[in-house]
């Protein structure tokens, strides 16, 4: 059992009708009603008081999941530090679907996360391209989610550790759809389903991959760990 | 300008009307056609004496081009050997196709090299996932092959260390279409297209992509080097 | 708890006085001591009738390891080829030491594996270079054997998903000492300290690594999985 | 022929006259001395104005070296930007010993990259761990730098794409001295020799790694390229 603090923006759900509609109690509550029965789990929102993300929240935090899309550059800096120092620390971190585009995410992977998108509710496949992997443990050979927006490549990451997911889109794109880091002691997951105009975190398999992966980026011995007192000149 | 040595096992061209249609003089020859302008090329086949990968020729070669499909098992464990040591050396590699079931692939992978597969004539798109690669150099965002033989995932080979292409197919599968390893001092870049019903190695896209992959896979100095006369208890 | 077959060539011990008096009961015995209070441990060795790697023990095996040294060519190829499928089936295996010579640890690399080496009693100091991997989890900043057999770069293998130690020698070789590779659905690690006449499995630092790797290399769900019936033309 | 800005703090070398012994004119001369039999050279200091790294500069440099130790802090975050955003559209990037914690490597790499440090002039052996590297194109299996500042594991970087040199301390420790990496379309190799008071940029063999490097770095076509015109939501 990890604890599992859930970030979410939490605009669109409280501004915009057809998002309320899908996500009624915000999108932090749908995943965490997906991790709780196995998890100790809290949300935190962008209007909270230092957007929820405290230093004892975050101490207390063994992975953290981050969902934004609207409001990125309403972050404030010395947060996106702290939750990046709690990373390289040991935190595991999955980030979800716009998230890519968050100020955390571009930090931790120092390129511009930028891709393509089309918003048009077509269908989406994701291959497991990495069977073996703890993140596709119980699934099949793939999943679908009928209605989505579109994400392709060219994704400017650095290449995965491991890719497992690629997704198929009948548009005619494709996207590396979950894809798994190391930045300093953390282990960070991100995970392209859920945009908020969908219900893709009532997802039955999406959800299932949400509890796999928090089992993933938990770190070993369920605390955080430190990459060490280093220091040069 | 660098000697490149294109082995094809040269057999469908030989003993199947449709396939001789299309490829009338083999597929080596079409592909040596691809590159002649630009390096020094020779061709070598299954029913040549040692496969025609002689000491003397491997030891010319910077880059071989590999193409196999239904006699795998023919290939003599001696000559794969002789070329495996030579890739370790830093002999460049280009994988095509139905070559992921070579012996010699599977043996540097150190996998099953195991995949999916359809001959359907269906349409394949393959995306620039790593646009400032070499091996996408003066291509586009993506190109496409009209009728293709499709390959799925999941691919069983290790991560790449570099994925240049990811293909779409319109029957709804994906793939890592080029994946480029290290092994030794050697480059190795298996490229998917080019069944052999089909004028893949026609096509203008296919062609820029085997030239630039040759321009990458060449050693530096274009000679031979080797990893070093190593040994232990 | 997993289930953990030591797999040991077991010749030294019975042939050399000066092995019998550092591992008078073989280096299997030693491992096994170090894994017993976690995991359901058996042994196997080379003179075993099918090395005592059958298809029922392989199949009820989480994790292997694996040490030879001086009769790598007498394992069967066989039994390599059954062993190399369960490690792509999901079997976590640890590859000991001299074993990066052996036809197992050779296939799944698909490099000739070779190393520089001096048998000389000097002292080794193995750094962690990944302090947060599962691998170093309780060791300090890095760990000594007071005498080792020297193994120096280069080290001829694909580059490590994951480098967890490098070792520094007194006579001024440096080693990737801890090296992680996925191959399949499997996680193989290579871990370098063990010769035959130093009580090197005595060491307590040496147990930890062993036992977090046996965690490390386990499949997630305690059992076989595999790669899947893929197949193509 | 690359054209090659090398960009250089250019402060100890005008308080310090020990350094100013080693560097009369300045470390940036003498890099630009290893460099310019073969390329078209040009340098600039942080107080140059706008660092000397000008939009037109930048757009007309394929591989630029950075050198900074004590005025990290000073250089402006608007000009980090524009460096970052080049690198990813495909200009070459050298990164030089004490600029490990510039804020454009920190940036591109996304962890802190901290390690151990001690001045104490001691002797480094660097050994070639990927002989087939380009960037280790000619050496040995070896160098030494006989009087060095050390640097130590764990080095906070992710995994490098390749690691081309690994480094021995007389003191003890060991240190990943030449990793590659690739970020966007931009190649960057971090290149651990060259302390301020050692001449260690007019060791011959220093001076073959950075110009092997430049070329390794250099696009393909000897021109930027970008990564796209890439958006989304």
């Amino acid at each position: 059992m990890a604890a599992v603090t859930i970030w979410n923006e939490y605009r669109h759900e409280r501004e915009d009708e057809a998002v309320a509609a899908v996500y009624p109690d915000g999108i932090h509550a749908t995943i965490a009603d997906a991790l709780a029965d196995e998890h100790d789990v809290q949300t935190a929102t962008l209007d909270d008081p230092e957007h929820g993300l405290t230093v004892d929240v975050l101490e207390s935090t063994d992975v953290l999941c981050w969902w934004g899309h609207d409001a990125h550059d309403e972050v404030d800096d010395a947060v996106v530090e702290r939750v990046h120092e709690r990373v390289l620390e040991g935190m595991g971190l999955l980030v979800l679907h716009s998230a890519h585009y968050s100020k955390l995410f571009k930090r931790l992977m120092g390129t511009s996360c930028s891709l393509q998108w089309r918003e048009d509710g077509g269908l989406e496949r994701l291959w497991v391209v990495d069977p073996g992997h703890p993140i596709a443990d119980g699934l099949g050979a793939w999943f679908e989610l009928p209605e989505t927006e579109m994400y392709g490549e060219p994704f400017d990451v650095p290449e995965p550790d491991r890719l497992v997911f690629t997704s198929w889109f009948e548009g005619g794109e494709v996207f590396r759809s979950g894809c798994c880091y190391r930045r300093g002691s953390g282990r960070i997951f991100y995970f392209r389903p859920g945009h908020e105009t969908y219900p893709i975190y009532e997802h039955e398999t999406v959800r299932r991959v949400l509890r796999n992966a928090v089992d993933w980026a938990t770190p070993v011995d369920g605390s955080p760990r430190t990459f060490g007192h280093r220091e040069r000149s």
